[in-house]
């Protein structure tokens, strides 16, 4: 081994040594820095105490999606909390020359005390949805863009996805296998993701340490390649994990494969997994083997590079389970949601609050304060995404004139106060329950998988 | 505001709350299940303590790119020395039955102990280019996997289409603001490996923090619409920022927002932000709008939907640097690398180490340690990637024969010991000249936005 040239100098002194992110305790600077320099000028201008209200929408889905689903939501309930300026993240913006020592005594105290309205999570949105809500201090405010954006983006993003996949699968589980292909904090979120969208489990010890979810996993290539023979690694599979195991039976030949697996586990074998070549045409064959050895319990699982098209195209051949990875994780041609934090309405000087909008070209919007309802027609099932505008004093007390409007909105944060049935484990199985039923509620043809428009129009309401 | 029926169940006891990612000191747990498994039952019959050769590599570049850019080994060996199963993973293991005592046991005094060869972080690579190699007992090496891949991937991924943007912005800076379309911790790491491939800064603070990586910001609609009209809302930027601010000129008018921007921060304004329309058209219209202001030294910065392409088709326009956000974080239609963890070579019953690969359809490998060399001709470009193969101690004692190759592993971790050269701030410096360098020798083709096969051949060089 000989060492290249390039990178054997000695480290800097006064460089920062490494960080690693599993040991900051604030998520405070997951922050773009104009978020803290604006902070500064509307500081010293004292707008930075008027009264503002933000929305989190998206203008359009991504091409051909009938629909998205938000999710994410319980995470920035969560980071609320640890969004604080402690020692370090101080010192880091003083050393740095990011804000000036008056923001910096501000940021000190910072803490998040306004209101979150938003959808629920796992809820489905349209475009124009506002699926969350945040009031408060334009100083309180603004400071939360970037994490609130970074969370619900991706999240969204991947539930959106996985939503097609488990509509794809209809009854058979749809499990989680992406954290490889992902950020590995990122990875994490996916799983929950996944999960919010109906995916029955994860391979990802810490989405189920941290949430709850169900982990799942088989055994590797490795694992087979590490032992004499497959026939010796099944063998220690079956002895270490018990008959109930899933094994892999593609490291050589899958005929051969099954052979082994039956051979080692006998005919109560839990399941086989296929990972390469034409799944379709595998599992026929497979399926028909497994009966003939008597092993008619033992279930199939496939898992090479699906997508909730290769899910559909498996709909009618013998496979019991799919495993996801990278087009979950990478929201199967749509790695994030075009998700926005926008000014909608702020205090004039006189303390009164007012509609505000940028005016530019192909973004039109009226601002102001936005509620939301879905109008649900006779059979029980949507016909629109309802968007009620109009003076703020109507918008913010309005409540649905008839049993057909389903109200969107849901109290999340109430000064500053997070309220727990959205975080944490419970958050996500609630997350699940209303996608579920949010999903279902949808007219049939949102599920089709082909390019077309939103499942259902976004209109406006327009009080007074 | 009404709340929907939906979630409104008190949390069940029993289920965990919200742990957020930032709170967890361990890595160990970024990890497949099946990693667990596989331990549980090598170590039952005793293959745990094989020695092993694990490498990671890519079989295709994403299609049409000519390159593929390394980035994450510093972030990697950062994560290896949290990589360790403390109370609360071991507990969770325990609780969720995900093994048996005895590989908790065996996990609680887990520490990686062996060695890692790998390219340079920064370094260009090719379909088979050997970026990282895991030597060790099986038992160690294995439970890497995903934590390895999920960073690689990820971060090369980002690394790789920012090497394409800041190639087509030539001598223009090229600055990080995708951190909203990104999961947030990813954010992170997708600032750093922009930076790796010649970005100039990056909006991120905590990238800043953790990375040592210059920020930059300028300041959102929101920040105009907070006041009560866009000369105020300059005014107070430049009163608190100087006049060398960047101020965002398009949320109502740009001829208009141009002229503000001038009648606040006089003719030494630093720079204007471009952010919607027709940025060729208006970067024209308004260089010659400053110039006639004689604000003739007030730079352009854009930042409209960036990728590698717009960049290019504003090489002619009077544009001084470019803000890229979806399309960096999002790996610009590649959002994660197919780099894989395969076992190569692991010890057989007496000890002598073997090559192993799986024998399936379409994955064909030799299996086996490799080595890895540039060979480089004589007008200093590169004129392939040499993959050197063979009976193993030729392979591991190789070093080149002759002048024109240029080896590309180089030591990262030495039984068990990080090399601190590679990580923290001044690793991500080192990186960025490794791929600054790198980068340069490739053939003159490769800087090609247009698809393409890979810059450069993968030979096999055979020993023995």
């Amino acid at each position: 081994m000989t060492e290249p040239e390039r990178g054997t100098a000695a480290p800097d002194a006064g460089l920062p040594a490494a960080v690693p992110p599993a040991l900051r305790p604030s998520t405070a600077l997951l922050t773009d820095k104009y978020e803290l320099t604006m902070l500064q000028a509307a500081l010293a201008d004292g707008t930075a105490h008027r009264h503002c209200v933000f929305e989190v929408f998206t203008r359009r889905l991504p091409a051909g999606r009938r629909y998205g689903v938000l999710a994410g939501t319980g995470r920035v309930l969560e980071a609320l909390p640890h969004f604080r300026f402690d020692d370090a993240e101080l010192a880091f913006l003083e050393e740095a020359q990011v804000v000036d020592a008056r923001t910096i005594d501000f940021l000190s105290g910072y803490r998040f005390t306004g209101t979150m309205l938003g959808y629920a999570e796992g809820e489905t949105f349209f475009p124009g949805s506002p699926v969350l809500q945040v009031e408060g201090t334009f100083a309180e405010a603004v400071l939360l863009e970037t994490l609130v954006l970074s969370i619900l983006n991706y999240d969204s993003a991947v539930a959106s996805a996985a939503s097609r996949m488990t509509s794809a699968a209809v009854d058979r589980p749809v499990l989680e296998m992406g954290a490889r292909r992902a950020n590995e904090q990122a990875a994490v979120a996916a799983a929950r993701a996944a999960v919010v969208a109906g995916f029955a489990g994860t391979s990802n010890l810490e989405a189920g340490y941290r949430y709850g979810l169900p982990t799942i996993g088989t055994a590797a290539h490795a694992f087979t390649l590490l032992h004499d023979d497959e026939l010796s690694a099944f063998r220690s599979q079956v002895a270490a994990l018990g008959p109930g195991t899933t094994l892999l039976v593609d490291t050589y030949d899958v005929r051969r494969g099954v052979e082994n697996a039956v051979a080692a586990a006998g005919t109560g074998l839990g399941a086989v997994r296929l990972d390469s070549g034409d799944l379709g045409g595998l599992a026929v064959e497979v399926r028909r083997q497994l009966d003939e050895l008597g092993a008619t319990g033992t279930k199939i699982t496939v898992t090479s590079d699906l997508d909730e098209y290769a899910i559909a195209s498996l709909a009618a051949v013998p496979v019991d389970s799919y495993g996801v990875g990278t087009s979950l994780v990478t929201g199967s041609g749509a790695p994030t949601c075009g998700m926005v934090y926008k000014l909608v309405a702020r205090a004039d000087a006189h303390g009164v609050l007012q509609p505000v909008a940028k005016a530019s070209a192909n973004k039109t919007s009226q601002g102001g304060r936005k509620q939301a309802a879905r109008r649900i027609g006779e059979d029980g099932r949507a016909t629109e995404e309802v968007l009620v505008t109009g003076p703020d004093a109507l918008v913010a007390a309005w409540a649905p004139e008839s049993d057909d409007l389903r109200p969107l909105l849901a109290p999340l944060v109430m000064e500053g106060a997070v309220d727990s049935r959205w975080t944490g484990a419970y958050g996500v199985q609630n997350a699940a329950r209303t996608h579920q039923t949010s999903r279902a509620e949808l007219p049939r043809g949102a599920r089709r998988l082909s390019s077309g428009d939103p499942a259902i129009p976004t209109v406006e309401h327009r009080l007074g």
